[in-house]
C-alpha cells in the first residue's frame, strides 16, 4: 500500500486510474494535480479523492506514487520540471502512447533519490473526461511496463504490481522496442485511417451513401483527436517512418499487380494479408476466452 | 409477380434471394442453378426451392427474371453463354460488386429479345454458402441499379422492384459513376486493410499481442476470400488505380510532415481525416435511426 498516489491530469485515464486505486485500496491519500481550476474543483467532489490541486508542488508533496497521465508532450514537459518537488524514495510512472523520448527524459532529469519508471497502460474508451471515469477500465487489458536498463529494479517491480493490482496483464520490455511495436500495429493503423478519411473528404461528396460495413470499420479511429495525436506520432517519428515505407512498399506491389494485371501477384498478396489477419482473430478469440475464464475464477 | 425466378449460383447472396422470394410469394417457381451436384442436391432439399439443375438450359426454361449471383468473373462467363437460351421477354440481372464490364458485356451478349440491367445488392454477412441463407438479408440495405443508357425502361423499372420487395432501398445511377464510387469507398478500403496485414505479416512475430481495438476494426475485412477479391480488384482496376494514387499521394503528405517536424501540417491533415469520419458516421447514425423508424412503422 502506498501512502499517497498523485496523478498529474485526471482525464479519463487518469481518474479512472485514481477511482480502481480508491476502490481497490491501494493508497492511504488519492491525489490529483489539474491545470485548470474548475477541473480541480470538480476533482474536489470526487468521493474517490482524498484532495486536488492546482499547484504541481502541493499535489506531489507526500506522494510515493506519481502517475503522469496527461497528452506526451505535456508528460515530456512535467518530467523536466517536477523532479525538485519529489519525496525521497518516489516512484513515478506515467500512462503514454509512447516511451522513448519520454523514459530518456525522466532518466535525464530527475534526481537520484526518485525513480522513473515508463508504463503503456493499453486501455482506453471512446468517452474522454473525467466524468466518464471508470474503475474497471483497466481489468485483463495489457500494461507495457518499459524500464531502461539502468532502472531501479525495486521500483521497477512496484510499477508493475501497481498496474497488476488493477487488474492489468503486465509485460515488461524495452521502451525502443515498444516504440517499434505501437508504431506497425498501433500509431500505423491510426494514420492510414486518418489518410484514407482526409482524401476520401476531398473528393467524395456523396459517395458514403452507399459505404457499407467495410469503409465503417477500417476508419473508426480516424474520428480521434487530432492534437492529441499529432504528439504522439511526432514523438514515435523514427519507427513509424518505417513503418509508413513498409506500407507503401506493400501498396506498390499491390499496385504493379493491378497494372499488370498479375490475378496471381495480387491474390498472393490479398492472401498473405488473409492469414495475418485470421491468426489475429484467432489471438483475440484466444484472449476474450482467456480473459472471461478469469471472470469465472477470478 | 414472376412466373419463374432463377438464380445462377446460390450462394449465401444467391440463396437468400430466392429465399426471400419465396417468403414474399414474388414467383410462381423459385428455381437455382448450380455448378456441383451436390449444390444442386442441397438446393433441391430446400423448402423454398421448386427445382434446382445443373444445366443452365434447364434451370432458364421459363424464366422471365434470372439473377446472377455467382462470382464475378463467372458473371461475365455467363452473360456470354446465356442469351440462346433466355425465354422471350426474359429480364437479367446480376449482384456483382462491379458494374462497368459486367453491363457491357449484357449489352453485347444478349439477343434483342432479352434484358439485362445490372444490380450491386449492398449486403453480405461474414458468414458464406448457402446454409446460411437468410431471407433478411436485404432489408434496409442499399441496392445499386446500373441501367445503361440504351437499356429497357420497362425491364429497369421491374429490377427495380424487385429489389425494393426484397426492401431493400434502391438507387439508379451509371455502371461507370458507380465502379467510381465503390473503387473509393469499397474496394480501397479493402486493399488498404489487405496491405496492411500483408505488411504486419512480413514483419510482425509477437507485436500483434499488444494490439487493441483500432488494428483490429482497421485490419477486419483483411480476412476476406482473396479469389473473390482479386476478380472484383482486375474488373474495376482503372478506377482503383487512380484511387490508390490519391491515398499514396495523402500518405505521402503524412510522410513529409513527420520528416519535416511539422505539427500543424500533421493536425491539419488528421483534422480533416476526423470531419470527413464524424460526417460520416452521422450518416450511419442517420440511417440507423430511418430504418429503425421504417420498421417501427412499416
Amino acid at each position: 500500500m502506498f501512502d499517497q498516489i498523485t496523478v498529474l491530469g485526471p482525464g479519463l485515464l487518469g481518474a479512472s486510474i485514481l477511482k480502481a486505486a480508491h476502490k481497490r485500496g491501494l493508497a492511504k491519500r488519492i491525489v490529483a494535480w489539474a491545470h485548470r481550476k474548475e477541473r480541480v474543483k470538480q476533482c474536489e467532489e470526487q468521493p474517490w479523492c482524498s484532495a486536488a490541486y492546482a499547484s504541481i508542488q502541493e499535489a506531489l508533496d507526500g506522494a510515493d506514487m506519481v502517475i503522469l497521465a496527461t497528452p506526451v508532450d505535456n508528460i515530456i514537459d512535467l518530467l523536466r520540471s517536477i523532479g525538485p518537488h519529489l519525496k525521497e524514495g518516489a516512484i513515478v510512472t506515467d500512462a503514454g502512447s509512447t516511451k522513448t523520448l519520454i523514459c530518456n527524459q525522466g532518466e535525464s532529469s530527475f534526481p537520484p533519490s526518485a525513480h522513473f519508471v515508463g508504463s503503456h497502460p493499453m486501455a482506453g474508451s471512446e468517452k474522454s473526461g473525467l466524468e466518464n471515469a471508470d474503475e474497471t477500465l483497466f481489468e485483463g487489458r495489457t500494461c507495457l511496463v518499459t524500464p531502461i536498463p539502468q532502472a531501479n529494479d525495486i521500483a521497477t517491480e512496484r510499477v508493475v504490481r501497481f498496474w497488476e493490482s488493477l487488474g492489468m496483464n503486465v509485460t515488461c520490455i524495452s521502451p525502443e522496442a515498444h516504440d517499434q511495436a505501437v508504431a506497425n500495429i498501433s500509431h500505423l493503423p491510426q494514420i492510414l485511417a486518418s489518410s484514407l478519411c482526409a482524401y476520401l473528404g476531398s473528393t467524395d461528396s456523396h459517395w458514403h451513401r452507399f459505404s457499407g460495413g467495410g469503409l465503417r470499420d477500417t476508419s473508426r479511429i480516424a474520428s480521434s483527436p487530432p492534437d492529441l495525436w499529432k504528439e504522439i506520432i511526432l514523438q514515435n517519428r523514427s519507427f513509424i517512418l518505417r513503418a509508413i515505407e513498409g506500407m507503401e512498399r506493400e501498396l506498390h506491389t499491390v499496385k504493379s499487380a493491378i497494372l499488370d494485371n498479375d490475378a496471381s501477384h495480387l491474390a498472393r498478396v490479398l492472401a498473405q494479408g488473409k492469414a495475418y489477419r485470421d491468426k489475429l482473430e484467432k489471438f483475440y478469440q484466444h484472449k476474450k476466452e482467456a480473459q472471461s475464464n478469469t471472470e469465472e475464477n477470478p
